[in-house]
């Protein structure tokens, strides 16, 4: 089992795009290969949800390798749900690791905002389990409102802090030119004032509107390669130093305590046990914010705090930028955003660059070690990588 | 590198399947699983080109995981349009290889019939160039009547070569109980006689309609794990040898010879050469006949005949079955059926059955070793598999 280093790093804005996927996919790719010095790669592959539904455009791979003229270079779709981005790293990780191929491109796309909200909602329930959630209309939102109640009525956790997490992350996106959201929030307008109920309307109660990620566009790539080639392009050393993958039940409702995700703590676990990096030892860490909630119950997941605890961190500023553990320092899906495909190796991004020290003015001191979680289905499919600088 | 075994194989019959795609992806993994004497696998890759478009059903791989009660494995699924099930194989392949799993479970679906014809002709054009082929209303049969055309005026080949292809495959079904069409053809319905116009009418001139494949609803799986598992097992010791892949111009009328076939050349090669196989040993070959023309055009882009010379081989008999080099003998995806996700494992399937020497009627005296092509675009992504037995 060879190592595996990252090469290259490259990201579009997560935003509104009105590019064919393929161009916004092609965006991020160059910007990556550039960043690394290559203009072939020995294999790609993309991470995508929804072209296939969205864009009307199956086989995207391949139309990416076109488009970037890498032929004679093969390339595959991954497909994990919302983790699709992390199992296509993981993938490209296999792909090196194995010695099959010494530079992986691995691109993460999705070009949701082709649709409108109501559809890429609908698009998005399609990874809900056939015919014991998705035929009787539940969404990814409701779910979401079902836990965040569950959690705030067994921890103790309120709608301060959902918001607390929402302000601390749109915070971050400001110093994050590629985040979809550059709108500074606070407590005042989306809680305490009199106009709080029409900023921020409840959305699947307990969760307002703050509490969401937007519906965005967007690209993101990691080339991944040899130790050799690592060293030949002369950037800070990155190791993709752990990657695991765990599964829980596929409905929420059939987990033995719906407030436990068993697929985060088992993900995070083995990659962190495959670096061999104790979560203590974390620098920074993106973990999948798609609703507030899920960020407090996956930073106890991963075990940066104890379960029920999350939320009591947060309240003491550990793990806003400038404590001990930052934690989403881009943004997180709240505010950077969350274009499927892409989410997954945007985090890895964000990671990357705070490892190099390039992060400007949202940089984490001493970054050495960095961890993602990126969150399949309600939790039953997650991936998470650990980085470590050299 | 580790070396790769089939520990167990499992299909469905491909026809029209009245099931959810999930149990039908369930229905051949539980079969190989059986076969392999399983009942836990370290990881799970699904090969699925439609379901988010055609299903309604995003995050296959995570439904099939809770299915089978097989968490905390992980899963993902991987898309090469109709090569997936190829490229499914090859990314379990590395998993192995690369010592992050020891057991593998590669299981390929599509469930095609749940729309009509029309709209799963709709669907498959999805793989198609989205501004230089997609929006002018091109499809796969329009392409391939197009590339028959070609090759008939360069190389000689004539409608007669191409009804053989379709006789020889059905023929071959016949013998296989897992094959969509069990209806025996002959030269004289399909051409000869005054009613062939109305029994295979033109689809996409000069194919008619006995030199396309059906639309076929299936699920087919390979286990793949380490020498050490395979040898516990028991059964004949299938070593996974090759896997190639390559791309070509997405564009069919781009490439400088739009005859050639330089994915399938690329793929084939490479997967012999890291098999250390040369064409002329393989014993039984399945190749990718969407279209009858295919099965001609890559005998010989393999190297099994040289270029031009593949409809004389045909006509000589050397691919029926008894011949020197017996081609699809499961039927191929002419009659076998061409459930996209799954073909490329279905083909799979079909070498291992024949040299575990487990064919039955149509088993190939001394199988030793055997090649697949799994065709992806109109040949713009394919990948090529070599197994051996040991």
């Amino acid at each position: 089992m060879r190592d595996v280093y990252v090469l290259g790093i490259g990201i579009t804005s997560f935003s509104r795009l009105e590019y064919p996927i393929v161009e916004i996919a092609a965006y991020s790719s160059v910007v990556a290969l550039k960043d690394a010095g290559l203009n072939r790669v020995d294999h790609v592959f993309v991470a995508n949800m929804g072209a296939a539904r969205v864009n009307h455009q199956t086989a995207l791979a391949s139309a990416l390798v076109d488009h970037l003229n890498l032929m004679p270079c093969g390339a595959e779709t991954i497909e994990n749900g919302p983790a699709s981005g992390a199992s296509a790293i993981k993938t490209g990780w296999m792909a090196v690791a194995s010695g099959l191929h010494d530079t992986v491109m691995v691109t993460g796309v999705e070009r949701m905002r082709e649709v409108n909200n109501l559809e890429a909602t609908d698009f998005v329930a399609s990874l809900t389990h056939p015919y014991a959630e998705q035929i009787y209309g539940v969404t990814l939102p409701a779910m979401a409102g079902m836990f965040a109640r569950l959690y705030m009525e067994t921890y103790g956790v309120t709608s301060r802090h959902l918001a607390m997490v929402a302000i601390k992350n749109h915070d971050n996106a400001m110093l994050n030119r590629f985040a979809h959201l550059h709108e500074k929030i606070s407590m005042e307008g989306i809680l305490d004032s009199n106009d709080a109920m029409t900023n921020n309307p409840f959305v699947a109660d307990p969760l307002r509107f703050y509490d969401l990620c937007p519906v965005s566009d967007g690209g993101a790539t990691l080339i991944l390669g040899t130790a050799e080639m690592a060293k030949k392009i002369g950037k800070p050393l990155i190791r993709l130093a752990g990657v695991g993958q765990a599964t829980d039940t596929h409905c929420v409702h059939e987990r033995a305590n719906p407030t436990d995700l068993l697929a985060v703590r088992g993900a995070a676990g083995k990659a962190m046990e495959m670096a061999g990096v104790k979560p203590g030892e974390i620098s920074v860490a993106e973990l999948h914010d798609a609703f507030t909630i899920l960020e407090i119950a996956e930073s106890e997941e991963v075990g940066f705090f104890k379960k029920g605890e999350g939320h009591i961190a947060l309240e003491e500023g550990y793990t806003e930028l400038g404590g001990k553990l930052p934690i989403n320092t881009s943004g997180g899906l709240k505010a950077k955003g969350h274009p499927v495909g892409a989410t997954g190796v945007g985090q890895a991004h964000e990671i990357v660059t705070q490892l190099r020290g390039d992060a400007g003015e949202r940089q984490v001191k001493n970054a050495s070690k960095g961890l993602t979680v990126n969150f399949g289905g309600f939790g039953n499919n997650v991936v998470s990588l650990v980085f470590v600088r050299e």
